[in-house]
């Protein structure tokens, strides 16, 4: 991976917002907003249940507003929608569409990858994605069926692959420390940032945690 | 259109199969397979819950076989999926992604589209649409929540636009010919076929009704 991507990368896992699952797709982008201003890096859109019509339509409003601001937006599992919404990038779990598949439909866009083990982490690198995003690190109410992995397996697996990682599951302001400790570039927060009272100040509390850490050296 | 690539669909619309939402799809191969050997003209995969991989995974193996034996291949509303496993074509459905940017993506394979009106087949004959789905012809236990356009439905809609048109919805051996009588050039069955005790002898009985029918001519 040429220097000049692999710090866009790193940069952009610092604080990464991934929407929720309301019912009400509309509501998100207000939050986004409130994120991106709160100094969010990176946005993934993450909608399970939604339609493609309405997920084009949201990614398309999101795309406009991170483009606007220097913010990198992902989509996760739906290439199609990713590549229609000219989005920097899309995130896939183990059961979605392989990196090998979506990096022939999209071509040298970011892809990143979810592992929850040094396995799967290794096996990701190897099939050219282009970060990992490494959790359970905390139980979480989100994704409930995420396996465990912890802050000793995110240790383990950041001393295995080369790949930028951010941790995902559970992490809040009082528990972001640890895994920046523990290997992380950067943090991926759920409810942290889409149920707080205020995402501006919740992003931004994040941030500052964050940036104490420089994970450019490492 | 050029008139090969319409004859070519017009030929395919005849007996079209719909995979039905079982929980195992590994099983969905062996009930395809009966399908062509009992004349089905195009199966098409859908799948509403199923992931991306495993998605990918029945694709590819469905279009390795359709491609064998001359028989169209859809995919349900996944486009990436589509490109992905080299299917003929995607169908979409009112609430999919749309029919211009399943061609953005997909390029000249074919898109079919849902239409339970004359104003949504309108629009998708001016959006560049292949060829239309149209339905529920009648009540249906596979797609309970389809909004239901009937045979004088069928007839209106086969009167305003010059697509060629597969009828869906509750149709089976008992039936098949009614909608053949309303403008139909086939039909499209879910559970007549998945669900039969013999898939070859069903497939065969529909595509014996629709043959009696000069579909070229309309």
């Amino acid at each position: 991976m040429c220097m000049d991507r692999k710090e866009r990368i790193l940069q952009a896992l610092k604080v990464y917002v991934v929407t929720d699952e309301r019912d009400r797709g509309e509501e998100l982008l207000p939050i986004i907003k409130q994120a991106v201003y709160g100094g969010a890096t990176a946005i993934q859109l993450r909608r399970k249940k939604e339609l493609g019509r309405k997920f084009v339509e949201l990614g398309r409003a999101i795309a406009e507003f991170t483009k606007e601001h220097g913010v990198m937006f992902f989509v996760n599992d739906r290439v199609d929608v990713a590549a229609l919404v000219d989005a920097d990038g899309v995130h896939v779990g183990q059961d979605d569409i392989s990196v090998v598949d979506a990096r022939k439909l999209l071509g040298d866009k970011i892809i990143g990858v979810s592992a929850e083990t040094v396995q799967e982490a290794r096996q990701a690198e190897l099939d050219g994605a282009d970060y990992l995003g490494v959790g359970s690190i905390y139980p979480t109410v989100s994704k409930p069926d995420a396996g465990y992995t912890g802050l000793s397996g995110l240790a383990d697996i950041a001393k295995s692959v080369s790949l930028p990682i951010v941790a995902i599951g559970g992490i809040g302001i009082h528990n972001a420390a640890e895994p920046m400790r523990h290997g992380a570039h950067g943090v991926a927060v759920v409810s942290a940032v889409m149920s707080a009272a205020d995402p501006t100040e919740a992003t931004r509390a994040l941030r500052t945690i964050v940036d104490g850490y420089d994970t450019m050296r490492r």
